[in-house]
Parts: structure tokens; C-alpha cells; sequence
């Protein structure tokens, strides 16, 4: 038995745990991750990814592989029918109206291969074939020390792959399985360590246990999970499809009276069929594996799909499974041990959330850690994880169960009630329903500025062009996950003199902040804890006229040039013919800011809302920054 | 010396080298690629990327490398002055209206550290510090000798770096240089072997001669260069400028009567400065490490830059050069050895073509080379390289001449001029200016149809929709770099059954084709050698209405949901709201195709237009299969 040290120590390597890692290697907060399996998912689990989720990788710089990778799609679809299904309703599929990025369809394998990437690439690694198994509290400066068992090969449970080639005459031949493909870490099977075998006690500051819907760690702190099972059991299956139904490469929902489909079109050209089984036989975990499940997923479906064929040879990955929609009464205990994702709450894959649900816990959480420890955030802070993540998981189960009513209804509701709840997971997975309460971290009274700005939510995107270069940017992809707070100014209508003057003066009073808060600049060496970004309503003015604070430069790296922006291109010299040169709105209009007024926006670093002022009101930023912010 | 056997090999792995070796590895073809120095590039050098070579790179499915690394812009500025420089014109940069791909700037060894890695993925490697010293031609079956000599370490020649950091009291540090980072292949050392200090001769069916602009291959085969050299001087540099100038962050050509400096923004916040030295002191191949010529870059620029201000600490390359604009009067030799790139073409580096005609070059003879030892082309073909290639090679070098009339004109242009020069440069580098020649590959006399169509240029991308998925597709990222053929088949509208019996008797006559062209099927084991799309004017169809030609059935595979298209939407159901449902145009209407007529477009492996015809016209389509394919 040895005994160990870290900061953070996060128990479950999913998208969670992942999730968490990525940020706390980002900031460079001492952590380890450990997971009990030998490698991560291969195939099956999870496999939609909504658009808020998106925004966040792409503020770690990891948009591109969602981008590059996966299936994307713009349509569900709603067929519904009694004898034959026929089709009622085409719709522009999840996000595309309320954020700059798109949602797509991921096999969680990649999510979580791209993810230990990502933390390599911050000097980070994941841990595996360690269990966690047991627990003890003390007052130590760690105080919490978690035992771990570092596995043998064949202690650890062995992914459940189901691959399978089904023959004409029905017989199934294992597979690999086929999905599954991520360049650098085809599999990230666990390295053989010489500690096989041995235990460790791991003493941690703080502890986030990420390890799943039967998460040990929730147990060990005796916390419940409140809700219920129900009784109908479902089956999903990643298959190559071979019919003739011509919206196989939609999103499509099929509510028919002999039961309900899903239909969510993959990469690599499978397709995932969410199946509705016959009640009569509820499905234990350990039918998962029975092929007369299978057959009777596949009958089911073939019912369903009439007048269409529904068969396939080649399947990826099949389970069968009971809906439960649970949430655990606490997320926390004593802001030194978090719980997230499925530890928290259980709900149906059906509405595409739990892959991403999971993450943003993790988003919400991993900052506030590394800001306590770094003597930057008072310690109340970890409070709000709680506070803030609970009610958010609270509407996704109760979503969760409006869309089981729906999806359990055999056709018997009206199709508004189909599409009411359909615009509702929308909603949810553009993170806009997000509306975090006050808190020492988000402001409740406040200035009558930025009047369609919500302290507490997302910052909505709004295009803005680049003074520097001219480029059009999406204002929320300056928002980087880096730990750093952003003041943004919205400096109103500066070819006013009046207007720049009392832009520059706000300047005068930011460049004395890292005085007044020391920690606003010690995050690295190099950079501030708060970054300040200026957006006016046109290009036509000249960075070098603003006070220095908003346009800083480096003797050496010279001047950044990604902190100062217009709403409008610069109209600059005749000859022009840009592309988006007639906006149809600026950010000042989108986020209601009266261009003679202007306003300021304090934004977390997990791009939320904080507290919103006008350009006067330098009292209230700083109390708001006292709020929250350690000044000895 | 030992001797060995290969199909085809290229000597020399730059941007032209690299790009014949992706496409023979992407086709399968045995082929070596030998370079003489130990590295690829590693700073320096050409940084300009044309939406033609984006357009190509996203057929070898490699454009997101381009669009997630590099700097991009939108602007192109024109200042000019006599005493103080003031900005005159602003205009949208390269490409924007003829491509759906966009331009950047990416350094020559990123560049080449992605091919690598593509030619990697697809089996292939780079040999290196391997120097071809002497060749003999026979009439055996691999006539071409090529003897090799491997190189110590020391025998080859070192990279020339050039960066250095500047100290204030104006001494230079050497550095080693920031630009340079590309994950998997930080620097692609050569590897060491056994053979080093040995001699090899190669025996080739064919040769490429990518050796650069001082050609050991074209000096062996006595090819000439035609041109001149004028007295023009020029000093490159890339750093992080520490200036005021406001459009630093944008492409910009200055022109003031000290001299002329163009402004290309680069990654990592670098800028490269293009400098027309003072006449008097023509440089010469060895002054390029001389710091007397630094300093007097230096010096200019801050003259032509007045009133704004200019300096740097940090440089990662820098080297002088003089002007040359010069032509080889062959590109091949007796159809089995052929010249690319730099070897017969050489021009100022300020166009930004060099790294993209280079690559243009080994993708328009590749596949051709591949056609023909598979079996399926008629040897003939590889003429066409030279008749095509050459062509374009002399309007690139006239156009670079009236480039630098323009640019050494010291402001005594009329402003006018300088905008021709600029679009036409904008003009050639989409590639809309090739326009190939009557030859077995490109129709001369053509039936009236697509009237917008021109044979022997590349296929105009047009927006189409995907009938199985809903999504938009540019029609252009359809025709994959694997060695197809397609024919895209425009069908009208379909809605009326007399067009749709039109179309599918068309399909008839096309699922009789491989028979007649045995050679159509050999491409791969599963794939054919010519690919069928279709695209009818509106989506309200069903693909199984058609032949199956246009949308084949795999029993194991199900269907290729990508061969069936329409210029609309599908209007589907009600409820509708989808953001592109009113497109101004269909690619009917922009290829200039009678939606009552239809027509058939037959499309080279590299994209560009071979021949035309009326979906009636099965006949000439016939006969120009056997213009150019083999039937024994
Ligand atoms: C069988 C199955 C099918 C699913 N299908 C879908 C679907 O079709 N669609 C969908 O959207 N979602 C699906 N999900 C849900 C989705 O996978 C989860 O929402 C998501 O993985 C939650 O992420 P997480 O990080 O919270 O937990 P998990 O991904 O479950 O990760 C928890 C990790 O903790 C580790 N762990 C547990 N206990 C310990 C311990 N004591 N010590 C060390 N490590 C431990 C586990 O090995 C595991 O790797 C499915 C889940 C399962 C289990
Ligand atoms: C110093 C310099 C500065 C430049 N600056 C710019 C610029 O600022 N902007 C711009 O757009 N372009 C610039 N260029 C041009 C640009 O780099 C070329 O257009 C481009 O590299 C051409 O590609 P290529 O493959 O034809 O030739 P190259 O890239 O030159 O590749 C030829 C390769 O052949 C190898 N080789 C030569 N002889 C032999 C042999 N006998 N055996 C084996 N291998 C051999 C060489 O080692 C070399 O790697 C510059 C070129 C040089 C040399």
C-alpha cells in the first residue's frame, strides 16, 4: 500500500471525467484521472452531440474534429401512421438558429478519443485499470483519501462490443466492429505497469467523482437517486440498414401502433435504430445479450417501418435496456467532493443529451476547482456548482419524461405535442436554457443596459468584424477555456467624441484593476485573469485612439490583434463588394445596447453572463469582482 | 550499387513531388519519391494558398487541415503615396466568388509536413538524403536508369534557417525558428540506414522531375530554360512586426516612391514583408545571409512605411532574391519522363502561385500516368500533359511579369493597373483560368447544351441537395482524387414522366457501358471506374423511381446515399423553415441546362470537364470513351 498526493483527483474516465480533465490540464492544475476499464468506449453509447456542447469544444480549439468527423444532418422528420407509416412534418433539425455551430451525430468512442487527445496535448494522461474502493474524511490538507486497486488485465471488465455479420440464414458471426476509428488512439488499451496488483491511497483536495449512472462514489457518500423506472423497455442497434424507407439518412421519429423508432443516421454510414419493445417482458441487464432480444428488436421494427423493408447484415453494436428518469439529492458534499454526470442523473438516450449533459457539468465544475486553488476564487464559489447544475438536470429528466409520454404514446397524441417537446430538446441543447440563479457568480440586480443580455445564461453569439484583419468572427469563439474572465465593452458609437471619451475613461479605470485585485494577473506569467474585449457599432475608427488597456501592446510580440472589433465592416476605401458588408444586425442591436450608451459585460470562464453595467458604472464591477474574487 | 525496380519515380519531394506521390498512393500505384535533403521545409519559403489548390486538397478530403491551421484574410489593401503612404482601395481577396473554398496563407513546410502525412496514410513514404547523380535511357521495359547516391548525414545540405531574435542594441541572435509546428511530423528527419555511403540505380517505368528550379533532371535531358532575369532585387522576411500600421492584419500592396513592400499576414501573428531593394547593388545567390542586406530590408521598409512606424524582434526567416521569369521549352520526354513545378517554371514568389501551380502540375499528370499502366488509358493521354501544362506555365510567368511591371513602377501606375494585375492574379489563382486544349481528353466539338460549360476547363461548383439527407453539398466536393471518372448526369425535371423515361433510358444504356469499356469496372475490386451522379431540378422524387444505375443497391452495404441530388430542396411536408429553401439559383440554371433537355457532363479524375452532350447522345458518349480509353 503506498500513499499519493494530488489537487483534484477525478474518478471515471467518460465524457465527464474527460471533460473535467481537459479543462484542469488546460489550466495546468495538479490532477490525475483514473477509470477501471482498460481502454475507453469502442462502439455504441452515446452518440449525439447538441450544439452548446460544440461551442465548448470549440473553445478548447477542438471544433474542428466534431466539424471534420461524424455525421451531420438538418432535418427530423415525423412519420406517423396506423397500418403504414407515412410522413407529417419536416423540420430544420437541432441549433442551427441559436448558436454559430452545428450538432451532428458522434459515436462516443471518438468523443472520448478525442478528448484524451486534447489532454495529452496539455501534458495530461488517463490512468487506467484503477478502481476506486474505498473512502475516508479527514481535516488533513487533503482530506480526502480514496483507495484504489491498480487491476489485473483480467480483472477488468471487458468492453461489450456486439459487433456482429448476420448471415442469410440468420446466424450471427462476431465482429470487431467497424466504427470505430480515431487515428491517434485506435483503442488506448491500458499500459502494463508494474503496480498490477498493488493498492494506493490517493489523498486529494478535492475529488470529483465522474464514474457513471451505479457511481460507487455516489454510494460510498450515501446519496440517493429520486425518480423512477418505468416499464417500458427499449433496444438500440448501430446498423448498416438495408431498406427502401427514404428518409433513413434523416433524423426521423416514427410513432406507429405496433410502437415507436428513432432513426439517427451515423457515420460511416450506419444508422442507429432506437426501438420500442413489446411490453410484456421487461428486460433484465442481463438480457443485453440474449439474440432473441435481437430478433425481437429487429421484428418489432420490421412492424413498425411497413410498408418499408428494414433488414441489415452488418451491426455495430446492440443492447436493450429499461427507461428510468433518476436525479441524486445531492451533487456535493462539504465543496471538496462533486459528483457529475450519470453520477447525478439517468434519463433515456432517446433525447441525444446524456454525452453532453455530462460534459457541461464538468465545464461548470473544473474552473471553480482550479480558481480556489490557485487563491484566486473564494472557496464559496464550488458552492454554486450545485446550486447551479441540480435544476439543470432536474428539466432535462422532467424533458426526459415528456418525451417518453410521447415516444411510449403509439401514435395517440397530436402531433403539436410531438413537436412541443421536439422544440423543447432543441431549446435544452443549445445550453440557452441554462439561466443560472444569482449567486456570488452571477449578478441579480443590475443595471438597465444590454436589456436582452440574462445574467446567468450563455453569452448569445453575435458576428462581429476584426478591426486588424476584417475578418468576421463569431464573438463567442473569442470566449476561449483558458480560465480566463472577459470584460466585454460594448463601446457604442466611438466616431463620437463624447462616446470615446467615456470609453477611455472606463479604461483609465481598468488599467488600475490588477492594482486593486492582484489576482486578476497571476494566472500565467503572461497573461491576465481578466481579458478585456471592445466591440464598437462601426469599423471607422482607429485602435491606436483607445485608451491602451483595450488595444495592449508587447514590446516584443507586438500588438494582440484579436481584442478590438466593429459590428460593421470598415467601410474603408471605395471599390468595396464584401459578402456580409450589409448586416442585418449588429451585436449592440442583438444584445440591446443603445449605441450613445454603450454597456460592459463580465463573462465566466465558462462563457456565462456573470454580472452587465454601463460604461459609468465602474463601482458596480468592482463590488461585483469583490464578490467573488480573494484580494489578500 | 545494387539496382531495383519501381513504377513510377519522382525525384525531388517538394509541394510538386509530394502532391504525384499522394495521388499514386491514393491510386495504389508502386512508385518511389527521393529527395536529397535530410528535412522537408522548415520555415521560410512560399506561404500563399489558392482556392484551386483548397479545391484540390478537399478531393483527397485534406482541406480541413488548411481551413483549421494557417491565417486566413478577406481584404486585399492598396496604399500608395509619394512622400507619406494613404490607403486608396480596398477590395475582397482571392477567390471568394468562383470557389467555395477559401484562400490563406500556410507555411511551404506545413504544407509539406500534410502531404507527408496524407502519402503516409495511404502506404506510401518519402525517401530521403537520397541525390539522383546520373540516368541512361533504354528500350527495356523500365527504360529509365536512374542511379542514386544515399548521403551521409554531412553530404547534405542544411536547411537555411535565418531566424534570429533582434536585440535593442541591434545584434542578432540565431533562433530556431516558431513557425514551424505540425504535430505528428515535427521535422521528418531522414532516417538513418544502412545504405548510407552506397550507390543504387533505380529502374523506372516513368520519371517526374520534381527537382526544383535549379533541375538536375532538366539539365540532364538538355532542356532549356527561355526568359530573363531583370536587374529587380527583392528581400523576403517574416516577422512579428511591431508597427502601427492599421492594415498589418491584411493583404496589402504598397507603393510609394521609395519602393514597394507587400504585406501577407501569417500564422502564429507573423507578418511576411515582400521588399523591392535599391537597384544600385544587384544580390547575388550568396548575399542571402549577408546582415548588411538585412539591414538595408530593413531600412526601406521603414522608409516606404512613413508615416507609420516598423520594426521587429523577432524574425523567422528572411532571404534576398532577384527577379526571374523563365520557361522550359519541354515539359516531357518521349511520354516517360516529365517535369513539374519549379523544374519548368520559375517567377517571382509575390503572386503566391509558385506552391500552388507546382502541385496543379503533378495533379493534372498523376492519374494519367496511373490510367495508363493500369491498363485503362491509351498511352497517348500522356501527351496531354505538356500540351495543357505548358500552356499555363506561360501565362503565369506573362502575368508575373506584369506583376512586377506594376510592383517596380516606384507609384507611376494609374491605380487602375494595379487592380487589373490583381484580378487577374485573383482570376488565375481559382483556376478558372485553365482552360485545356482539344486532345482525346477534352471535346472539341460539343452538342448545345450546359451552355455555361466549358470542356477543358474545371467543373463550377454549383450548391445541390442531398435527396437521401437533406444537406447541402457544394457539387464540386463530390468529385473525389481517386481516379474516377464521372459522369454527371443533369436531368431536368423530373417530375414530368416523360423526362424521367428520358433519364432512364439513359440508365439503361449507361448499366450496359462496362461491357462495351471492360476497362471501366477495373479500377478497384468494388469501386468502378466511372462514378454516376445525378441531380434533378427539384428533390420531389423518389430514388427508387430511377434506373438502378443512379442508385445502386449493395446487398451487404445497402445503397451509396451520395449519387442522388437536386438543385432544390425537398419541399417535403409542411412546417418548413429551412434556411437555404429559396436558393437564388439551381445548377441547372448556372450550368446553363434546359430543365426540359437535361444534359451529361463527363468529368476527368482531376476535375475538369472532358466532354458535354444531350442525355440523348449515348452515341458520343461512346465515341469519346474511345478517344482515350482501352478496349482490349
Ligand atoms: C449501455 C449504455 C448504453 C447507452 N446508450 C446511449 C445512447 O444510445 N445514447 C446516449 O445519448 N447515451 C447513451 N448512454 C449514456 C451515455 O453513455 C452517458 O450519458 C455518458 O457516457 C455519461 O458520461 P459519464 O462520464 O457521466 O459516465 P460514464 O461514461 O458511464 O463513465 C463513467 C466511468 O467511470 C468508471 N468507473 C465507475 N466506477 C469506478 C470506480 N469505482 N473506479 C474507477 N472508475 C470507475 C467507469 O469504468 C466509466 O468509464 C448509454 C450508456 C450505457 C451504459
Ligand atoms: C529560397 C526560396 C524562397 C522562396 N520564397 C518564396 C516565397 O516567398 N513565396 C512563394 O510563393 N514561393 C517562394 N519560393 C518558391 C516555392 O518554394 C516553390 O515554387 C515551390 O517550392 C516549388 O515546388 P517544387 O516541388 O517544384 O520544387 P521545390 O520545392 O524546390 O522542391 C524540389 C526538391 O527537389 C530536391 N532535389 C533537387 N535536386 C535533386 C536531386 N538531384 N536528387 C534528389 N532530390 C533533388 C530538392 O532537395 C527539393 O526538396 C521560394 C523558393 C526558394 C528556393
Amino acid at each position: 500500500m503506498t500513499d499519493s498526493y494530488t489537487d483534484v483527483l477525478i474518478i471515471g474516465a467518460g465524457p465527464a471525467g474527460l471533460m473535467a480533465s481537459l479543462y484542469l490540464s488546460e489550466l495546468g492544475v495538479n490532477h490525475r484521472i483514473i477509470d477501471k476499464l482498460g481502454t475507453r468506449a469502442l462502439n455504441g453509447r452515446a452518440d449525439g452531440f447538441q450544439v452548446r456542447t460544440v461551442e465548448i469544444w470549440d473553445s478548447f480549439n477542438m471544433a474542428h474534429l466534431l466539424e471534420n468527423h461524424g455525421n451531420h444532418f438538418r432535418e427530423w422528420v415525423l412519420w406517423t401512421g396506423e397500418k403504414e407509416i407515412s410522413r407529417q412534418r419536416v423540420e430544420t433539425s437541432i441549433g442551427e438558429e441559436v448558436s454559430h455551430k452545428n450538432t451532428g451525430t458522434f459515436h462516443q468512442g471518438f468523443i472520448e478519443a478525442s478528448l484524451i487527445s486534447g489532454i495529452r496535448k496539455r501534458g495530461g494522461t488517463v490512468e487506467r485499470g484503477i478502481k476506486a474502493t474505498s473512502m475516508s474524511i479527514s481535516e488533513a490538507d487533503h482530506p480526502t483519501a480514496i483507495t484504489v486497486k491498480h487491476l489485473h488485465a483480467t480483472e477488468m471488465d471487458q468492453w461489450h462490443v456486439g459487433a456482429h455479420f448476420k448471415h442469410d440464414d440468420g446466424t450471427l458471426e462476431s465482429q470487431k466492429g467497424t466504427i470505430d476509428a480515431f487515428g491517434d488512439d485506435p483503442q488506448d488499451i491500458v499500459p502494463s505497469t508494474n503496480q498490477q496488483g498493488t493498492q494506493e491511497t490517493i489523498h486529494a483536495k478535492y475529488v470529483i467523482g465522474a464514474d457513471g449512472g451505479r457511481s460507487w462514489l455516489r454510494n460510498e457518500l450515501g446519496f440517493r437517486m429520486n425518480g423512477a423506472n418505468t416499464n417500458s423497455v427499449w433496444g438500440v442497434i448501430d446498423i448498416i440498414a438495408l431498406t427502401d424507407f427514404p428518409d433513413i439518412r434523416k433524423i426521423c421519429t416514427i410513432l406507429s401502433s405496433h410502437g415507436t423508432v428513432l432513426i439517427v443516421p451515423r457515420e460511416h454510414g450506419f444508422t442507429r435504430l432506437y426501438v420500442q419493445l413489446p411490453d410484456e417482458d421487461p428486460a433484465t441487464e442481463s438480457s443485453s445479450n440474449n439474440t432473441t432480444m435481437l430478433e425481437k428488436m429487429l421484428a418489432t421494427a420490421q412492424q413498425i417501418f411497413a410498408p418499408y423493408s428494414m433488414d441489415y447484415k452488418i451491426c455495430d453494436w446492440w443492447t436493450v435496456y429499461k427507461v428510468g428518469h433518476r436525479i441524486a439529492d445531492h451533487f456535493s458534499y462539504d465543496n471538496r467532493i462533486f459528483l457529475a454526470g450519470d453520477a447525478v442523473h439517468t434519463h433515456t438516450p432517446k433525447g441525444g443529451q446524456g454525452m453532453n449533459v455530462s460534459q457541461q457539468d464538468a465545464y461548470n465544475l473544473a474552473w471553480k476547482i482550479a480558481g480556489v486553488l490557485r487563491g484566486q476564487l473564494k472557496p464559496e464559489v464550488l458552492s454554486t456548482y450545485e446550486s447551479e447544475r441540480q435544476p439543470i438536470a432536474k428539466e432535462l429528466v422532467d424533458l426526459d419524461g415528456a418525451l417518453s409520454d410521447v415516444l411510449t404514446s403509439r401514435s395517440q397524441v397530436p402531433e403539436s405535442q410531438v413537436k412541443d417537446v421536439y422544440d423543447r430538446l432543441r431549446y435544452f441543447g443549445s445550453g440557452t436554457n441554462a439561466k443560472y440563479g444569482p449567486s456570488p457568480i452571477v449578478a441579480e440586480h443590475v443595471d438597465k443596459v444590454a436589456t436582452n443580455i440574462i445574467c446567468g445564461a450563455r453569452l448569445p453569439n453575435a458576428y462581429i468584424y476584426n478591426l486588424a484583419s476584417g475578418r468576421r468572427l463569431a464573438s463567442q469563439s473569442l470566449l476561449k477555456s483558458d480560465g480566463s474572465w472577459y470584460l466585454f465593452v460594448l463601446a457604442g458609437d466611438i466616431t463620437s467624441s463624447q462616446q470615446l471619451a467615456r470609453v477611455n475613461g472606463l479604461g483609465t479605470y481598468l488599467s488600475t484593476l490588477s492594482h486593486k485585485f492582484p489576482h486578476l494577473s497571476s494566472r500565467k506569467m503572461t497573461q491576465a485573469f481578466m481579458r478585456i474585449l471592445l466591440c464598437a457599432v462601426s469599423s471607422d475608427f482607429k485602435a491606436h485612439d483607445l485608451n491602451s488597456v483595450y488595444f495592449p501592446m508587447d514590446t516584443v510580440r507586438g500588438h494582440d490583434y484579436n481584442t478590438v472589433f466593429g459590428d460593421q465592416p470598415d467601410k474603408g476605401a471605395y471599390g468595396r463588394k464584401l459578402e456580409h458588408s450589409i448586416e442585418a444586425e449588429g451585436t449592440h442591436k442583438l444584445y440591446g445596447v443603445d449605441q450613445q450608451v454603450g454597456a460592459m459585460l463580465l463573462i465566466r470562464p465558462d462563457q456565462t453572463v456573470a454580472w452587465k453595467g454601463s460604461l459609468d458604472n465602474v463601482s458596480g464591477l468592482g463590488e461585483r469582482l469583490l464578490n467573488f474574487m480573494r484580494v489578500d
